[in-house]
């Protein structure tokens, strides 16, 4: 069996998905749909699939699972339109910036039967899957504190800033999936502190740069998220576990393996500087995985409840910040 | 100019900092004082020095400095004494557990106009010296964020933990000194999480063994730290420093710099297990440092102010910890 | 314009090339041959091309060029056939184990104004590259000494050993190529020692396991390669350039970019361990090369010549083994 | 028992074994010589001990050994001289730059049934000591292969050069001393390659500043040496012992374990740039060793004999090259 794919977006991360799509067996782009006909076109000549509207996708027979990569304001209606037209879904995260309007979703999808991946990439990772092997093959003992160093090398446009939702729904959140799936407990509460360091336009807009996270589980596990929205040196991303037998930690990739030695010292280069490349081969696994979820009817490894819960931990540690207290997940979830 | 040196208690750090005298140059070590004889006697045999009571190094002609290693709960009442007896003062940390009779001592050595360094060795480590001329000479830019990671070995012995006034006050107290020493503005406010994951006997304490930090400053510059007691690979010391133009790290030191590779992949020997071991060139040159400040008349780098600033900062975590919200270091320092 | 590829050989390195060139653009598969109809239809059924003769592929009109990935004793014999059929040759190294062969058959393809590359695709690996364009950089100075550490994961089965040529002509080869493209000048003289560590059968087919190699220039550059067949840890491939102003390296590749620390040690999973994992990145560019060298009509990056220079200094340095002396390049070439 | 000492020279090797027998438990400098007082004054005054003549030191009765750091070509006459005036005598490398005067000497020793320890100090590094009980530990499997780099951060001055038996007597004997050590077996034959890149003048001299060495056991393991007079980024000592279940390596030495992340790469510092502060432990060791084989009757760790043999090494290395050809160290010891 071959999943027949309509791809609903042609911006970057829609290109990403739709080059994973042709990178991986069983899976084919059948449709792309995108309101700006360049992109959609672009997409068509790479990969020769067909150009239709996001409806005429939803009413297609030769199509049986869509991945949603448009904005977020239309995530959850999307879900919504085609878990009802019986597709299954891969959206990207977040499901919406309101933990009320993703509850509701959720329920429409349970309420359908439907399938619903969200695109929490990092899980797929092969450098961090092998941590996590490393983990679940008992290496480290029981998981104590995850430490998760996560910086950016540059802020977006204040134009995305805006409708982001702010960092800790756009990017921290990243950290916060990584954060429950490496735990091994549910977050039980938060604390955080944030600020503006890179620039002032940010603050202007409501939001941070800069910013620490504090998460307890009922047991005493800890976990701590550094994000910053400028590193010079590329894109940043690191997780180290530390439990009762010892520790284990995921490196960052550089532009090449090489090291120059002069008078100057031993330098090797800065880090691939864009997610799209860092994550290249995520990217791939995490289609992959969708790819075999829908082909054998299991459950897919991220879902809409994934999406909900690091969406709910973000809102906590902005009261957080907000309030300068520790926040209880269960204020968020009710 | 020589100084000649008593030094308070032949313990453990008695003998670190008695044979750092001894290899440092313009010092010299003149009486050892300890209530336990053969540990006197074991100074004495090894560096050649008198054994005196704390009271006859206090009267002596030949002694122009001391360095207290005498349990906690005596440190202040000594600094005063000595102080008073015109001895110019090495004080291990902390001064006292209580912030009130720290600055009642530190008005004592003001109204004496007595020379008082409080050790905090770890600013005069090479590493983290090389690390802090990096920060200085622009390297990084403006800092922004330091992350300490310091975990130990082990856990002390119960008898210890019961009187060291708790891992903040005991551990952390070097992190918080070296995040005011980094972060080149004051600690504004302060909030933690700490748990008890090693060994249940430290809860029995009213301790902890597994903590964060998130300190922020004025401007909004942050440092986490982050400490555990049980560390299976060693004595764990990192310090990492972002700024607004590239970061800077110092590195674990090993038992041994060799790597082995088979076909269960490449391995390191275990880091330095013993803070000793990992900190000699530090406590070397902390004890230089002193030397030249009381040889030349100048301030020391360390002060009891810094003593008094460190102790706050534990107290402040340990509010936070109590009633789950941002301590104002203001509301500890008064 | 589009280069159609037929591949001679589905083995092993044919299943290589025809991924990489179903992976880059401006390529096409369009037909593979194998006298193993299993191995053939293997290929057909991953990339979608036809299975068809050698012969047939020579008389085909829809094909453009060839990838010859047969035993090497065909590779001479085929290159001259294609040539004269008008198509682009990609070939395998070695050309021949025979020196004079390979200049026969260099002779054929000038007479023929053909296209002909020898696969070496180490050139073509990304840190690789990045090694050498910090050489072309002029970061490293003049380049003065070139160590090369190459070492196999195990020997290759006795069949494959007695057809090969032995450890020179089949394993150091691709040392040979890279020494002469990092040294900046011909090699002008040869020495090498040999010998039997890891199986004696190995012995027994008149072939060694572990060498090393001396290589010097006119200008009195010098260049060392080291060899075995066995390194438990996987498929080892260093690089290091020293010049007058610096040294560049390049690092292995391992199977996971983690790290785990416990009361053993720091470890780092092993190394990849099959050539075709650690070169999948050579491999494409490699291809893509020939395909831009052919879409173009420019010459190809590596040549027969690179071939025939490679296989000479295989030669010299057996030569060197077998007589206890420097053996002069000239010797071998004439 | 202390073992009193009488250092002959007090240039800078002599000042770095006055500090190394001043802090080695055990011994005592009782006296210095050097025709420059000035030198001999400022070993005095840092240590406390007296200024004799050289004959006055062999005929005192307060001397239980002397370490000799005078100009290479009086080394065996002194060594005669002392081991005659019943001294246990720790000399420098080399002996002397003649095989047969060494072994004239080395006859004389034994006829005194003397003690001679002759300085290697890299087999009292703690990492290369951490290497080789690896090794002897089994980690590795059998030894197969030794790579050993070690470049030197400049060229001493011509007048240095001229007196110094070579390059391969001078620089790479300690390399030779290493070889036997981690090889496990005797040498059997030796060929080298060397010429002059970093500066004309060395070739002026007769000498040579870039090498690479092959040496062969008769059981056909192996070990290279590559050196050279230039590394801008420091004192480069390396060594890597391949084997048959894996391989072992020690790194180098920074000035500091720190590391910066910019725009520009990762850089950590160039590595310590001179052998005394490289290897000041490994001198303290190596004299400490010499104070156990003295103060017990036992046998030093390195001996004439060591001595000698590295020195043939040299000798056969100078041959190879001149003759282009491979030497059998019997050629050379007879």
């Amino acid at each position: 069996m071959t999943v027949r794919f309509g791809v609903l977006g042609a911006g970057r991360i829609g290109q990403v998905h739709a080059r994973a799509i042709a990178s991986v067996d069983g899976a084919t782009l059948t449709a792309i749909a995108d309101p700006v006909n360049a992109a959609a076109v672009s997409v068509r000549d790479a990969y020769g699939c067909d150009i239709r509207t996001i409806d005429e996708i939803a009413a297609s027979d030769d199509v049986d699972a869509v991945v949603i990569c448009t904005p977020t304001d239309t995530h959850a209606d999307l879900i919504e339109q085609f878990v009802r037209a019986g597709k299954a879904v891969f959206c990207e995260k977040p499901v919406d910036l309101s933990v009320a309007r993703v509850k509701d979703c959720l329920k429409t999808v349970a309420a359908e039967n439907g399938t619903l991946m969200v695109g929490f990439q990092r899980r797929f990772d092969p450098d961090f899957q092998a941590l996590k092997q490393a983990i679940d093959d008992g290496k480290i003992g029981d998981v104590e504190m995850v430490t998760l160093i996560s910086r950016d090398p540059g802020a977006p446009p204040a134009d995305y800033i805006k409708r982001s939702g702010g960092i800790f729904r756009d990017m921290t959140i990243h950290d916060f999936d990584v954060a429950r799936w490496l735990l091994g407990e549910e977050v039980d509460s938060v604390q955080a502190a944030a600020s503006v360091l890179t620039d002032p336009e940010i603050a202007k807009l409501g939001d941070y740069d800069s910013l620490n996270v504090i998460m307890t589980t009922a047991s005493g596990r800890q976990c701590t998220i550094n994000n910053t929205r400028r590193a010079t040196y590329g894109y940043d991303q690191r997780i180290e576990v530390h439990g009762s037998k010892g520790s284990v930690r995921a490196e960052n990739h550089r532009e090449a393996n090489i090291e120059i030695a002069n008078a100057d010292g031993y330098t090797r280069p800065p880090l691939l500087n864009f997610f799209m490349s860092r994550y290249t081969a995520a990217y791939a696994a995490e289609i992959a995985s969708f790819v075999d979820a829908v082909t054998n009817g299991t459950a897919t490894v991220t879902t809409g409840h994934d999406g909900l819960m690091a969406l709910a931990l973000a809102d906590a540690a902005l009261q957080s910040v907000a309030e300068g207290r520790v926040v209880k997940l269960s204020e968020i979830t009710g």
